[in-house]
């Protein structure tokens, strides 16, 4: 069976979302899996020294060129009023669900993504969170419970760790079979290499 | 008459080269001509405290993501063995071109970019840049001459201040109608923001 694509990402990174709404697709039509890998971008940046909404230039832009990609996708986007902010329980949620379901996880994140950025939802609540895993299958006090075990927390920080040092540098960030795509203006490119195998 | 694209870019920029082989074919299908202003990246780079090649991951991945890119687009590229490197002199004929006779400037620059790119000129030797402007129609101890003028040398300065103060962050840096698109991927936007009007 061929290998899964690696679907690196944090919640808060709007490109991440962007691209979260076509993966699934695309994987598919190659009859390929996705492994979704949630990490910590803010760990990241903390260790590159590298914040990019810092930079005012880079920020003004951003904020319009995410809803011009958007409506260029036809995919449904606005920007939360909260924006940036860590979304850590969702992250927690993704690995513990896949190691309950495995075959869930891709649909709970997917649904994590839209309901930060296309409903509205106050995504950083555990609370949204539990609700999001319920419609999954799992009971919220469970995920609640879940989402405080020391065991949970630990494994998203080393999930960032392993990102990170499998030399993942930003959202979304896509590996097939060893080869690497860095963003959602990517995902033409990801394409051709299933199809191809690679140029 | 429509405006002109903006199209910014620094010689040393992969990507900036990447979208210098397109933007005159996607210019023209769209009646607009393209007004090429390089900037001296370094300067932007020294202002924002942030220098990418410094990121051992983002170094890695830019050096194979460059070449896949150009093999995916059918464009000719290798690594000139002293990239990076700061490349002045073909940026200062670009301006001093364009007062010459601004026909030309834009098949100076995207013969420059090629020169350095694809055919491994040494483009940081104003000699090659000179040789490079005959072909052009300018006489070579001209060419050299504009090159040492202070009036040329400060143009060029002026040009990278007023991009900074433009906004401009990356290179290539595309300005339509006041609409800004960052990077050699947004190519697909760029012409379809040209015959659309915008989305």
């Amino acid at each position: 069976m061929a290998n899964a694509i690696d679907f690196y990402f944090d919640f808060s990174s709007p490109y991440g979302y962007l691209a979260s709404t076509k993966i699934e697709a695309i994987a598919a039509r190659h009859a390929r899996r996705v492994s979704w890998r949630p990490f910590l971008i803010g760990a990241l940046y903390k260790q590159l020294g590298y914040m990019p909404l810092e930079q005012p230039g880079k920020r003004a832009y951003l904020l319009h060129d995410v809803p011009r990609s958007a409506r260029a996708m036809g995919v449904k986007l606005s920007f939360p009023p909260s924006f940036p902010e860590a979304l850590i329980a969702p992250a927690r949620a993704v690995y513990w669900i896949a190691d309950q379901n495995p075959e869930v996880a891709g649909a709970f994140a997917a649904a994590a993504f839209r309901a930060y950025w296309s409903e509205g939802r106050k995504l950083a609540d555990p609370a949204v969170v539990a609700e999001l895993a319920a419609a999954q299958g799992f009971a919220k006090e469970t995920v609640l419970a879940a989402l405080n075990d020391p065991a949970v927390k630990d494994r998203l920080k080393a999930e960032t760790d392993a990102a990170i040092a499998n030399h993942v540098f930003g959202s979304p960030f896509i590996v097939i079979d060893g080869e690497a795509f860095w963003g959602a203006d990517r995902l033409d490119q990801v394409e051709n290499w299933l199809a191809t195998g690679g140029w």
